[in-house]
């Protein structure tokens, strides 16, 4: 495949471009630019510079707004509601993050539910800013549907990312960030366009049926890790986020990847804790004794180490992507 | 296999018997006893009567102190933190929920740390009482290790419950509750006794091969749903429970089976959060969307709705116990 190689100054000016050129302001912009390159230098690809295309598009057609400027109101005591208008997510989870810090450090607990709100993208990266500041942070969003009940046809879950940060002692917050399908949509689809079959265990065709047909796949439903766990644990942030925050469900969700049915209507959730509330002390013991424990089971690791050498391989080699998306993002308005 | 079945109040007053002659004072015995029996009642056995010997015989060698009367204090403004004091878990859950239900609604979302504990049991009854109050509840737990990091060797994680509770529209709540093993530690040691293999993807023996040997299974590790997805979300509850509230890591605490070791002493936590000061109104009209939506898709249906059922026919007919069981806790003491 034919690449090009960006500095993470030329990545994050190509995404910019392509935004504000589909009209979305300058600061909306460079929130959601930041969020694509840093999803990038992560090897999250999937929420990384590919978005250029759809988000353009839905800037383009209202399926987001690029002018909206999220708004914060208290909804209690340790509780905001972030009214993110119908625009890109990450400007409505910076100010979830500016108004989450202040409060917890006063109530031990607090919570941002972020609604009116569009893809949510690389959900690790929005916790492991809240722990980097010191608290250890939950987030949860929805997303169009992709799964369903166990022995049910019809998709009502999303593949509902969950993510998890915690503060460590001297080095990099511990990130957890997944969603709850075995396998990603984007790697079905890439099978389904090179024409190849996908492993058992990743998807049921339209009938309830396994399949290993990347097409029928698409057609049908994803299979969620742990069978009737990870479907629990989906139908929990659909919960969540589109009854608790006010959004779609994952089955009235518009599509991230096409222009058609207005904006998605989501739903998202941030949970922080402040340590030095509950434990004090013992919470840095704690985690340098988990450091130890771990560092004891190499080359086994602790999740999201991987993201750790990629961020420093990035800082001194630039991002690596396809020519044809280049060409596709250059090419955009 | 012979059974005695037994009603509520035999039930209840079986463990109530053999819990104060093993010295656990009438308050923390009633409070552990409500809630083996609706363990028993749920069909949750592993966490039902089945404890009983175990329970009495940790009372007996100190590794739970029966006297235990546990400690509130106000963590921050929306924080609790609850001291266990070695005792069992319930009379603290007790105390934790009675603190929440006041404070989530000034506060909208609240927590409760409980450190110094014991075994937590069925986690999704803690959850469904708050939910049936008016809230959305999560639980966390760990365990004796019993997992390990994927390509590891040595288990550092718990099976470590997750628990989720919503209430909806004129039923009992949304209740969803799971072990984050593929299958129940409960399970491999029946498979043990009875000579019998056990399915693949279970286990592994403890050289970190797979195994389908039950015994190799038991000295080796149980696998986490979703592969290195599940063995992160166990993880998570690992540094919730043992760094953020302030317990042991799974490999430090005493098992939960025998009288070695001292206290397990464990972290638990409990968030809620009050839905009427998040969507609103929106709230119960969503869930009711979700009731319809599943409904579509019977025979499949909503998690935890089993337990609705079962109930029902306990409450009509009672429990059913192994008669070994029963003759063992009638001569504990």
């Amino acid at each position: 495949m034919s690449t090009v190689t960006l500095s993470l100054k030329e990545a994050y000016d190509l995404a910019m471009v392509a935004l504000v050129k589909a009209g979305v302001t300058a600061a909306n912009a460079a929130a959601t630019a930041d969020a694509l390159v840093a999803a990038e230098v992560d090897g999250q690809v999937g929420h990384g510079l590919s978005r250029v295309p759809s988000y353009t598009l839905h800037a383009r057609v209202g399926k987001v707004d690029g002018h909206a400027v999220p708004v914060a109101v208290a909804a209690a005591e340790a509780a905001v509601r972030i009214d993110a208008g119908q625009g890109f997510a990450y400007p409505a989870i910076d100010l979830a993050i500016e108004k989450l810090l202040p409060l917890v450090a006063k109530t031990g607990v607090a919570a941002a539910a972020i609604h009116r709100s569009h893809h949510f993208g690389q959900a690790g990266r929005h916790v492991e800013r809240l722990a980097a500041r010191g608290v250890v942070a939950f987030a949860f969003a929805n997303t169009p549907a992709a799964m369903a009940l166990p022995g049910g046809r019809r998709s009502l879950m999303g593949t509902n990312p969950i993510a998890f940060a915690a503060p460590m002692p001297g080095r990099a917050p511990l990130v957890i960030d997944m969603a709850l399908s075995v396998a990603a949509r984007g790697k079905i689809m890439a099978a389904s366009k090179a024409g190849k079959p996908i492993p058992e265990g990743w998807a049921l065709d339209a009938d309830g049926n396994p399949t290993t047909d990347a097409g029928a796949a698409l057609a049908g439903s994803l299979l969620p890790i742990g069978g009737a766990k990870g479907a629990a644990l989906a139908l929990m942030i659909e919960v969540i986020c589109a009854a608790l925050v006010g959004g779609n469900f994952g089955w009235n969700a518009s599509g991230f990847f096409d222009g058609d049915g207005g904006p998605p209507d989501l739903g998202q959730l941030l949970i922080v804790l402040d340590p030095s509330r509950f434990g004090g002390d013992g919470y840095a013991t704690q985690m340098a004794h988990l450091l130890l424990a771990a560092a004891g089971e190499a080359p086994a690791r602790l999740p999201g180490d991987r993201r750790l050498a990629l961020r420093q391989k990035a800082a001194a080699e630039g991002v690596t992507i396809p020519a044809a998306l280049h060409a596709e993002i250059l090419g955009l308005g």
